[in-house]
């Protein structure tokens, strides 16, 4: 199937005929790291002026969605902690009302205090993370390493502070307690900054993937996971639904998992040539557009 | 083709006869961490009474062979730093004789001081490994970062003081510096300590590989790189020359990749259940018998 480039007034007004819920994906997409993308804020504004419904989902593990809301605050961006799904709370819904992880276990956490928050309100108990006894160079020590028995998942999200420590200690509790789970926030393979790229939170994982010879559990965009916890809070339609992002095998993927319209844009990780040409991505997104900003011909006069 | 098991005294000699280099993996065959295998030094003496050629194989990269050769001196064995082929010690062959790495170059290292001592004998420059400013936690910032365009190739090893900003840099190099080499000094999914096993080598370049999408050159067993560094060194027949070790997968798959005859011991990695019944291995060593030891019974009366 081929992709449909929308370019006139028609072509645009055609999605607000067809859709009424609107999710974007964020960086990339609304803005590059703290610079928000022309006309971003103005096509957010057009949209509820229809009275669609906004959700932002992102793969963002590192920030809980109250501090992801503070982004949006500091860039001028209209947006609610119940419209925002990050990978953090996507993974702590999971444990909670998925799993439904017993009370009386724990995750031990790979990531970042944005990771912790969304679990602790999710009433999941954890270790690991953030914990300064983890967050130390040099090797462990299996003598002194005390196996807790009531680990019963391990949860890899993106973390600038690991450690082999906190590697090596999951490590552990995956190939010595029994049923212990490998979650991963998601497995973006990098992640986008300053004009830049870094390893994203599937490099986070992958030593842990290399070690035990098998995959994780994969929570954040493509996995159906994340649209599933977005289900139990939102009704929606998946046929009056579109999916808005940057990166063909996790945004536009996501879209095409969960049965909605997709629509990616040009601003972030995707080029032209990966959607045309010889060397094209097998993934193809309904729409493709250049930014987000060109929506801003739908502006009420 | 089935395995034969050693047993008889006719079974050990026989090897006496066919081998005239005895080439050892040594964690797991000669030692455990700090405890040697009982029998393993005097077997070592045994076939230097009968002027066979000793070498130790070891994908250990944290040493240099100087480093490696005090652990044989605290344990008691004999050796000699020209027996001994570390997998620091084949990378940086590797880099200085096969890849040629022009003198203006250098080499990002994630690895430990050993692979640093490897590299300065062979005359190949470096950043990274040990400098305390990429043994910090927290994020690379890629505004503050000065790409070094000389640097044409990355060099993971097992490193206990890995971080994200070791490997954001090489993520740099490896994507920005056209034709940067990516190179693993070995792919050991693990690392066995104080009976038990943390993740390898392996698991150090694998957010690289991950999030590069491609794999490392691997150096070590049991690529064939680490035998092409001792062939440099050492004239041997391949015919008659057999390779102890632990493990299918690296030791036994490295004997064969290279022609060489392989016994298996099973103090180490690998289990019984591995070489025999269902779920055996595809990779079936010639000899296997349970402990290094077992040789002892070739001792001159």
């Amino acid at each position: 199937m081929a992709v449909t480039r929308l370019s006139s007034y028609d072509d645009y007004a055609g999605l607000l005929d067809r859709y009424d819920v609107f999710m974007f994906d964020c960086d990339g997409v609304l803005w590059h790291g703290d610079h928000l993308i022309d006309g971003a804020v103005e096509v957010l504004n057009i949209l509820r002026s229809h009275n669609k419904k906004i959700i932002f989902v992102t793969n963002n593990a590192t920030k809980s969605r109250r501090s992801y809301k503070t982004k949006f605050d500091q860039l001028g961006v209209e947006a609610h902690v119940d419209e925002i799904y990050g990978s953090a709370y996507a993974s702590a819904v999971y444990l909670s009302s998925v799993v439904k992880l017993p009370k009386d276990q724990k995750v031990y956490v790979i990531g970042m205090a944005g990771m912790e928050e969304e679990l602790r309100e999710e009433g999941i108990a954890y270790v690991g993370g953030t914990d300064p006894a983890d967050c130390t160079l040099g090797q462990l020590s299996l003598t002194d390493f005390e196996l807790d028995t009531s680990v019963g998942a391990v949860l890899c999200g993106l973390d600038t502070d690991v450690t082999y420590k906190k590697l090596s200690k999951a490590f552990q509790y995956l190939t010595r307690n029994p049923g212990c789970l490998f979650l991963a926030s998601n497995e973006d393979s990098t992640y986008p900054i300053n004009g830049g790229l870094l390893p994203g939170a599937g490099a986070i994982s992958a030593p842990l993937r290399f070690a035990l010879g098998r995959d994780p559990i994969a929570i954040g965009k493509p996995a159906s996971t994340m649209l599933d916890c977005i289900k139990a809070k939102v009704d929606f339609d998946p046929k009056r639904t579109i999916m808005i992002g940057d990166r063909l095998n996790t945004d536009i993927q996501f879209g095409r998992n969960g049965g909605l319209a997709t629509l990616l844009v040009l601003t972030g990780i995707t080029s032209e040539a990966e959607i045309t040409g010889p060397n094209a991505s097998p993934i193809v997104p309904d729409f493709v557009t250049q930014s987000i900003g060109d929506l801003r011909v739908l502006k009420k006069e």
